[in-house]
């Protein structure tokens, strides 16, 4: 295009890329990339020599282990190949069959293969400790190995994201290519807030495809909160049925199964949480007796938290948690604990007696409770916590894994990782900071943060990942696929990516080439169903 | 639904309204109103008493003048009302018929007919000067009248959100009401840029409805700028065919026309934008001699503004403009002018010579060029122009339409208006930041602001209206609708409803009653295909 053309002339004389701020911006801010992978890949080399794929031409071939999850992963992508992985193409020059493309001396021939190589059996389950990495050579022979079925899955999201249109928009490409791969942090998740607005299922999946396109692993499912209780219990009708938007906006079990496949069948965690005792609301429309009577001058005003003097809350909580452990197959369970309103138990009478006698402080009694409710958990479960748990003194596992989500972040990290729980980072990316841009989010790094301060390797290393929060107070499901992506790209690539210990990315920046790439990215998302909003400026896509 | 008699009952333990911060927020955070109008209307007394609505039983007539657009109009509201404007009942009581409803004895009956009184011939287009003005009453006797077609769309439109669903979900409703309706503001636009993201002619559509259910009523269509240049010129082909995005990302005159069309019918103005001189990046690509050659360190670096002392760039501009005013039936036409990089007509030798020669600076260079500009147009036509034109000393005729929108906004309307121009306002309502809310834009009156400062009641009239702008750097075909609905409709109300001159809304607020009454209004639009996003936090529509 001829626009690319002034553009890029522009460009070269002499500035490469960076343009006086009072020129014509004309065109794309950041054109995009062609075939550049997003999270960027560890190793990669890439030659300028390329392949020309016509999916008549080619098909996908699996060598040594399979499963169940192998094949429906194959076949998603072999479908996504076959229609060319929404890459359009027009073309007017000789095809590439004939003699045109032959005089082109980077032209290496038709590709034809790919196979696939597991070495190890599957996992049922995707897992905190699972190998995702994988080995891809795009070449005469094209090879994706790895000894992981997750491996498997990442690396064919990786050969996906290699194609690209040619300039002459006459063919689809895929250059001479290696690539050794494997994440830096074993936990990239994403927080998806559905009780503040109910999201349809049809939304939780596309929210998974995105993830698998982003090579994110943990599925946060904020499933209730105060303003609603989506969750079908069996054990508890009565909580949706009372507790829900509307008997239209609520997770069936039947819900639930088909997102834990979903999530499994991409090689992600399914983390549900169960926020207590605060953001209990919803919960007390049905059962008005577990939580807390608020007072002012004597009189009732409402409720508050969830009563931690009250037996039946713990046999609430003990029922409910069995069925849910039997709903989610992950280890791991959110029990909450952040945003507990002492201000409502200490206005009480009951509770102020209780204190009284027990010389207990509010904040003790959140203790209290936190080391009632975690032992409600099955044996084998780990518990995840919001920081407060932490901070209010609980006595917690080791194994235990502390969501660090406040302002005091740094200091935070080093006192949790100090005491020898494990991090999870979020309080750089939440998603609900509407003004925020990818950038901001790409430019925190916690390991990098526990290391500037404390030059600590191993305390930094406690820090297991993180997750970009997407709470739902303003989004609802017409805006929450464009409100996460590209955003939480961002995110992904930070804790996915290697990240050069002398580059430190400060003041919402990042490397410039990636402002190209995520152009690409966010356009290959909305390839692919995902309805990205513009990462950075204008720009088009052409789908 | 309990979950909000719960609320409500905690709302009347004597709080009304208000809840502790530290209470749990159960359920949406303003629960909607219903059957309440936005934009509020100047005068409306409505009663406790209701009709039942049933389309099978309902007819509208229109008695006296008619026309095509009047024609059109009531065919829109009718197919809205035949299905029920998108409201769901679930009847589980005795139907209306029988004798549930007539234990209630503020049932008056059925919704029988609504007689529609067009007093006067129909204008053919809107303009700035139209009357908006109608009456309503909803009664035994319905009735809509106006001396103005543009009035009885407006009416139609109010008549339509006067509709709820009942409390037991059992019928539709409309409550006994009377409104004498008017605005306050003559223009009340929306500015739209499809240059940095092109925006396709189905979500302008898009945009035109959602804005005839606001009431607004001039699209003030930002077509091209520096990134692009989407509108096909027949005289000029060259323009988008080099200088659009891509060959599908283009509005022919047909689009053009049936955006026209589409607006009117809606009683819209249509004023288009042809940013000059700056912003015209993308005008360069076919036409590299109209643009100015900016220079650093004696080489040319890229292109600036168009080139002020070349006729070749007057002769185009006369051209095209003489095409797009025939495309264009409004008598206003917005030439741009702000923002023009100086800086590179600073370091063009050519320009250097010339503000030499002619004892000119920079900024007289830009007086100059949009003197001899403005002249190009149509002999009727009204300029509408970017504060700066006023800015750098441009002899204006006193019909310009001065569009205020840098930080100086007070200043600026004060000095503008005491000349005698009338202005636009803009300042306080870009939808381009991002993190803004309805309150922000709704907290700031332009006419208010003027009185605040020089209680003179002449001056502030001069201020003709104002315009929501939706620059599309962050916005595209995926999330413009979402970006400008509802937090536009908060321009609207400023725009339309009476305001108490001892009412003024600071620090982004907004009355209480109103945000109940927008959380109705963006269900409203969602009902009607417009996919608002959430308004102020929690909260469901059922759709």
């Amino acid at each position: 295009m001829l626009r690319y053309f002034l553009l890029f002339s522009i460009l070269f004389i002499g500035l490469i890329n960076v343009r006086a701020m009072w020129l014509a911006q004309v065109g794309p801010k950041y054109p995009p990339t062609k075939g550049e992978v997003w999270p960027k890949p560890q190793v990669e080399v890439k030659e300028q020599t390329f392949y020309v794929f016509n999916p008549s031409q080619f098909k996908v071939k699996v060598l040594d282990q399979t499963c169940d999850i192998l094949t429906n992963a194959i076949a998603r992508y072999s479908y996504l190949l076959e229609n060319k992985l929404g890459l359009k193409t027009h073309p007017t020059a000789p095809s590439p069959q004939t003699e045109g493309i032959h005089s082109n001396t980077s032209y290496r021939g038709h590709l034809k293969e790919l196979e696939v190589t597991l070495t190890s059996p599957c996992e049922e389950y995707p897992h905190l400790d699972m190998d995702e990495s994988y080995n891809l050579t795009v070449s005469s022979t094209t090879t994706l190995v790895s000894s992981s079925v997750w491996g498997v899955i990442r690396g064919l999201e990786t050969f996906a994201q290699l194609f690209y249109v040619s300039d002459d928009h006459n063919d689809i490409r895929v250059n001479k290519t290696t690539i050794s791969d494997f994440p830096r942090y074993k936990h990239r998740g994403l927080l998806l807030d559905t009780s503040r607005h109910f999201i349809t299922v049809s939304n939780i999946l596309k929210t998974l495809d995105a993830m698998a396109i982003n090579k994110m692993n943990v599925f946060h499912w904020h499933i209730v909160d105060d303003q609603s209780f989506p969750y079908q219990s069996e054990r508890f009708p009565e909580l949706s049925e009372r507790g829900a938007f509307d008997p239209s906006m609520v997770y069936t079990k039947d819900d639930i199964e088909r997102v834990i496949e979903y999530a499994r069948n991409r090689g992600i965690r399914v983390i549900p949480e169960f926020d207590v005792p605060g953001h209990t609301g919803s919960w007390g429309i049905a059962f008005t007796d577990i939580l807390t009577e608020c007072y002012e001058n004597g009189k009732v005003i409402g409720f508050g938290p969830m009563d931690p003097t009250s037996n039946t809350t713990y046999k609430l909580l003990r029922d409910l948690f069995k069925e849910v452990q039997n709903v989610f197959p992950d280890k791991y369970f959110h029990v909450g604990g952040d945003e507990v309103e002492l201000q409502c138990w200490k206005s009480n009478p009951k509770l102020i007696d209780y204190m009284k006698v027990h010389k207990l402080t509010a904040s003790d009694l959140h203790a209290l409770f936190m080391s009632r409710v975690i032992p409600l958990l099955a044996n084998a479960t780990v518990p995840v916590v919001w920081q407060e748990v932490y901070d209010e003194g609980v006595i917690l596992s080791t194994d235990t894994l502390i969501q660090v989500w406040k302002y005091n972040w740094i200091t935070e990290m080093i006192n949790v990782l100090k005491t020898g729980h494990r991090v999870l980072f979020s309080s750089s990316w939440y998603l609900d900071a509407l003004g925020s841009r990818w950038t901001d989010y790409y430019a925190a790094d916690p390991r990098q943060m526990v290391y500037d301060v404390t030059s600590n390797k191993t305390l930094m290393a406690g820090i297991v990942g993180g997750e970009a929060c997407m709470w739902g107070e303003m989004a609802d499901d017409r805006n929450v696929i464009n409100r996460v992506w590209p955003r939480a790209s961002a995110v992904a690539e930070r804790l996915w990516s290697y990240q050069d210990s002398n580059t430190r990315y400060r003041s919402s920046r990042a490397p410039s080439e990636a402002y190209n790439r995520i152009e690409e990215h966010a356009c290959r998302m909305i390839r692919r169903g995902i309805d990205a909003q513009p990462p950075s400026g204008p720009g088009f896509c052409v789908v």
